[in-house]
């Protein structure tokens, strides 16, 4: 590595990256209001073009788990029952609203965002990306991820966000690993097959 | 947080988060191929649905760096053609070829992937994820980075990608900040703008 330039330390690669698991099972060990917190303030300082953070997260607690669980496929609703908090990961199709606010220096930043189909594009793309920083700030707070992909999201959307029009993309269950809460790491890419040069 | 479990070090959250910054001017200071290793190292661990992984990276040194830089929007030419090294990220719309390997125990998991349309949104979803791990994994390396989005995407395809099918969606300057790298901070939406409870 160069010198004079921090790198990421071994145990911090190890807690986001190397060593990181997708939980399966979780302890009834609650999800703290601070660890809450934490996962935001870490999650929002990831990058998105123009600044735009469309990236919305509906948390459901158990209080109102049967509202979700309806809607979650049959061999991930289990794990969805039991984890202590589930976050439901959307993005604001009308984000643009919020340029005058994240985006000031560039006060027609809004009106380039007129077609809703780019827009929506815009949305989703960027979004996604920080659902990728959501998930590792989620292990950054000390617990751990289940992503999960296996729901009626069209279900959800009218069952949470009538109100907001958001749209949903991944349901996420956070908690502490339980017993046998992972799988064998599956193997990855060779670096030849995913990265070359041009 | 919850004792017994680790937490990301202050000094890790600085560098990945709280602190890191979109660089727009870079030193000449190359980045190594040891950096490069370390990018794809962790950035292929973060979790993707059935393990796809279907990021893919292009490496542009300077030598090629004029075959991009032509399909760069003239705003961003200059930052472009001065980073020591520019990666084109893309997804690979055929990345179900590859589940046989990373994802074994399902046999059959190719064939879930035979409609293409389904294939290319869940190729583009889970490579945008994919994208958020990687934009950390430069910080991890000790490097900044700059991602960019004002460029032909249809034609850095047809530049770069006639061979392997792949399909450009964002453009990350990589290397060492230069002289007033960054702008002001923008503003973040706050807590309770992003984060709902159900």
């Amino acid at each position: 590595m160069t010198p004079g330039m921090n790198t990421l330390s071994a145990e911090a690669q190890q807690l986001l990256f190397t060593e990181a698991r997708t939980a399966n099972t979780f302890t009834d060990e609650p999800v703290s209001d601070e660890q809450v917190e934490k996962i935001y303030e870490l999650t929002k300082f990831g990058p998105t073009a123009m600044n735009m953070q469309p990236l919305r997260v509906l948390l459901v607690h158990h209080d109102q788990r049967d509202r979700l669980l309806k809607h979650v496929a049959d061999g991930n609703r289990d794990k969805t029952e039991s984890a202590p908090l589930v976050a439901v990961l959307a993005y604001d199709p009308d984000f643009h609203e919020h340029l005058p606010q994240v985006f000031p220096h560039a006060p027609g930043a809004k009106d380039r965002f007129a077609d809703p189909v780019a827009r929506e594009h815009a949305a989703r793309f960027n979004a996604s990306i920080q659902i990728g920083y959501f998930l590792l700030a989620v292990r950054a707070a000390g617990l751990a991820a289940g992503p999960m992909g296996g729901f009626d999201a069209a279900g959800i959307d009218e069952e949470f966000f009538e109100d907001t029009g958001w749209r949903s993309m991944l349901l996420v269950n956070i908690g502490h690993p339980g017993e046998n809460a992972w799988f064998d790491r599956l193997p990855r890419l060779e670096h030849e097959q995913a990265v070359r040069v041009a």
